[in-house]
This record gives C-alpha cells, sequence and structure tokens, in this order.
C-alpha cells in the first residue's frame, strides 16, 4: 500500500497515527506531495483524489481511497479486529458523530482561519483558496471564533468522559488531536480553563502511536518555506 | 427509539430511507422539529443536539444520536447485517469516500446557496444564518456553481458503476438522493448531458424504501409557509 503525503500536515497525521495503532507501518511506502509548491492541484494529483487533499491511500490493485474518515475505515477493518472506529453499532454511532463535530468544528475552521486570516501555505497554493468574495480577514477571524467555541464544546465532552466518543481512545481523539495540532499552526491555544481538553491532550501527546513519530513533525524544507 | 425530524427535509429523507431499508421504521416515533419556526436553534434543541441541526435519533435509555452517518452506521449495525455502510473493508472504504464526496461537494454548497443566495427558509431561520460577513448573493451563487460541478462529477461516477460506491446501494446513493432533493428546492437542476446521474436518479426513485413516501414529502403547512 503506499501513502501519499506530507509529513507534519493535520490530515495526515490523523492516518499515520491510524497506521501505528493498527501496527501496519511497515507495510506502507511513503510518496511525499509537496503541499506549498500546490502539487496537489496539478492534474497528475487530481487524477489520484478529485478533491486536492491529502492523504490518499493507493492500494496494491490500484484503487485510491481518500477522505481521512474512509481510510482509517478501511485500515481499521483490515484484521477484522476494528479498534478505531467502533465495535458495537452504539460505539460506531457514538465514534462517527464525535469525529463529524471535530470535523465541522474544529478542521474546517480553523482550515479557514488558516487560508483566508493567514499567510496560510504561501502564495503558490492560496492562489487557489482565495475567490474574490471571500472577506479574508474578517471571513478568517469569524471561524478562528468558531473553531475556539469549538474547542470549549469538546472541552465539556472531556470533563465527563476520558476520550472523545467515551472510554476507549477512538478515530475521534485522532481528529480533535489532529485539530489541536492545526490550530497551534495557526496560532489558536486551547483557551485558559479548558482544563479538561489540556489533560486529554497531554495524555494522548503519550500514547505510543502519537509519541516523538517523526511522521508528525514537519520536514525541515517545508519550516524553512514557511519561515519558521 | 425516538427521531426528531420533519418531513420532507433533505437530511431527514436520508434517515427516512435508511430506516425503510433496515425495515424498522415501526419501532421509531417521530417528532416533528419546526425547521421554518427555527425550533432546532433554541435551548431545549440544542440540549438534544449542539449542533442544531435535524435529524437526530434518541435511543431508548435517552442518549442522543446526531448526523446522518452517525445515525446510519448506528441503524445498520444493529442486526448485525450492514448493507448501507459496507461489509468489508474496502466497502466501508469506498462508502465513506463517496459519503464524505456527497456531503462535501453537494449538500455542503447546496446549502450555502439555499440559505444565502435565495430566501432559504424564511427570516426566523435565516436570522441565525446570515452574519454580516458574509457576501450573501455572491457568496451563494459560488456555491451554486460549486454544487453543479458536484453534480458533474457524481454523473462521471455514475458512467463508471451503478450505484455511487460501487456495485450495490449504499449509504452514499442516499445522501446523493437527499442532496438531489434539496438541490430541486434550491432551484438547481441537474445539468443537460449528466445522463448517468439522470437514469440513476431515475433507478433509485423506484426503490420501495423511497418511492411513495409520504415522509419524504413536505408538509402541507410547511409547504404554504414556503409559498409553494
Ligand atoms: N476531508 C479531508 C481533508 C484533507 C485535507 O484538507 N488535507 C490538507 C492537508 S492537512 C490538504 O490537503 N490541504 C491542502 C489544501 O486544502 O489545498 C480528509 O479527511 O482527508
Ligand atoms: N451534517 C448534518 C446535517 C443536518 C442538517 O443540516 N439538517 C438540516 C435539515 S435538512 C437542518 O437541520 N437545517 C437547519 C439549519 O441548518 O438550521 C447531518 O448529517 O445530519
Amino acid at each position: 500500500m503506499k501513502i501519499y503525503d506530507r509529513a507534519g500536515f493535520p490530515n495526515p497525521s490523523r492516518i499515520r497515527i491510524v497506521l501505528a495503532e493498527k501496527g501496519v507501518e511497515s507495510q506502507i511506502e511513503f510518496v511525499s506531495v509537496d503541499l506549498i509548491a500546490a502539487e496537489h492541484k496539478q492534474s497528475a494529483f487530481l487524477l489520484k483524489n478529485v478533491s486536492g487533499v491529502v492523504p490518499i491511500l493507493e492500494l496494491d490493485d490500484g484503487t485510491f481511497l481518500a477522505e481521512c474518515t474512509a481510510i482509517t475505515e478501511y485500515l481499521d477493518n483490515l484484521d477484522g479486529n476494528p479498534t478505531l472506529t467502533g465495535r458495537t453499532p452504539l460505539e460506531k454511532g457514538l465514534i462517527h458523530m464525535m469525529q463529524k463535530r471535530a470535523d465541522n468544528m474544529l478542521i474546517d475552521n480553523i482550515g479557514i482561519f488558516f487560508h483566508h486570516g493567514t499567510p496560510g501555505l504561501g502564495s503558490a497554493l492560496e492562489a487557489h483558496k482565495s475567490p474574490e468574495w471571500a472577506h479574508r480577514k474578517e471571513w478568517g477571524l469569524r471561524h478562528r471564533e468558531l473553531a475556539i467555541e469549538g474547542l470549549r464544546y469538546f472541552d465539556d465532552v472531556l470533563a465527563t468522559r476520558p476520550y472523545v466518543a467515551g472510554g476507549t481512545f477512538s478515530m475521534a481523539d485522532i481528529t480533535v488531536f489532529a485539530a489541536l495540532l492545526f490550530a497551534g499552526a495557526a496560532g489558536i491555544e486551547i483557551p485558559d480553563g479548558c482544563a479538561a481538553l489540556k489533560a486529554w491532550h497531554a495524555r494522548v501527546s503519550e500514547l505510543p502511536s502519537v509519541k516523538n513519530r517523526s511522521g508528525q513533525n514537519l520536514e525541515a524544507e517545508d519550516l524553512r518555506r514557511l519561515g519558521f
């Protein structure tokens, strides 16, 4: 199997964590896609994923799977022992509900802030992202507020249970974790007072599938190009 | 089990079709939520679903599930015979990929056009939807174009296979079907030349779970209030 992605970016990190949780990293060939140069908006990549985003998974027969939820469902069920997407109907329902909330309330809002309220990934990519009608700055700032509301919501949730969708670590935790990675890159901090979210974040950061994985850090080249 | 929804609206129709496919309609008590009066934006409803949208499912123990994907995963797996969300890892992956594309490319874009480019559901609800920064009309029209691009994408897909995610009817077909219901209400037609999408639509409209279900038509009261 091949994964097309870029180390250290938030959605790629979701799948890197899934691969580590499932213990299948060694079966994967990673193909690096230059996001800062907008390689994923060129026709060669769009033929693999019409949506023009990473990560994507290529199976040995040439089938492509895009979308983190879909790739996670595939990988998690391969061994007949789904640990991240739920075993019972209720677990599956709760995980997919919280997964969708994490995408809608966090990743989507942070993304709009990052691409419309900050310099984002720079001009090569942002040219694909900034149609004339977007009120860049205000639009971005409004979504920053929405993202912060989302963080407060997940703090409320995590004050009542150990993991985002219940008693065990799941796909929904991975999405919230990646959202916090993205929030950090966009300059959004966990708000003061969100003690449960902070404690959960510290705990999840120590999981073996998460801790010290170079695939979750940006490459030196990308850091330099982004001006860090 | 209880479903909180409103007959004839697109996302509620997704779950009405799931219930019919699974043969569990008779186990459900339907609770009608007055969307035109913005009942789903009041605190009583927000306590059930923080996102303020229908449908939601209430289990007999008082647990709430929101988000059509989550409700579908729950209902489809209850009998141990998932027919809509996939049996094999690859089926699950492809269905979730196409499901997410149908949400992103169709439902989300049609929704922005409907709420920002047309009178939508009227002033009581739209007050919750129209922040100052949205360029209402242009913003709406741009998303109308994106929705039409999405329809052309699904036409391309359906030219290569009988159903949206492969050889059998799935959650992804239900989402595309509901999107076409929504598109129709918003005045967006299937573009000329999309023969495969039209043929698929005619075929799906005749399925027993879809055909002649009053729950998929708007109530007379709502039609009147919307000025039809
Ligand atoms: N819904 C997608 C989101 C993927 C996504 O947005 N990936 C980012 C990288 S973190 C990307 O490709 N961004 C580039 C862009 O939006 O142009 C998923 O779940 O995979
Ligand atoms: N992502 C949600 C979407 C639900 C949704 O947007 N439902 C519409 C009815 S078709 C709604 O409640 N709209 C009212 C609103 O957005 O205020 C899901 O999958 O259930």
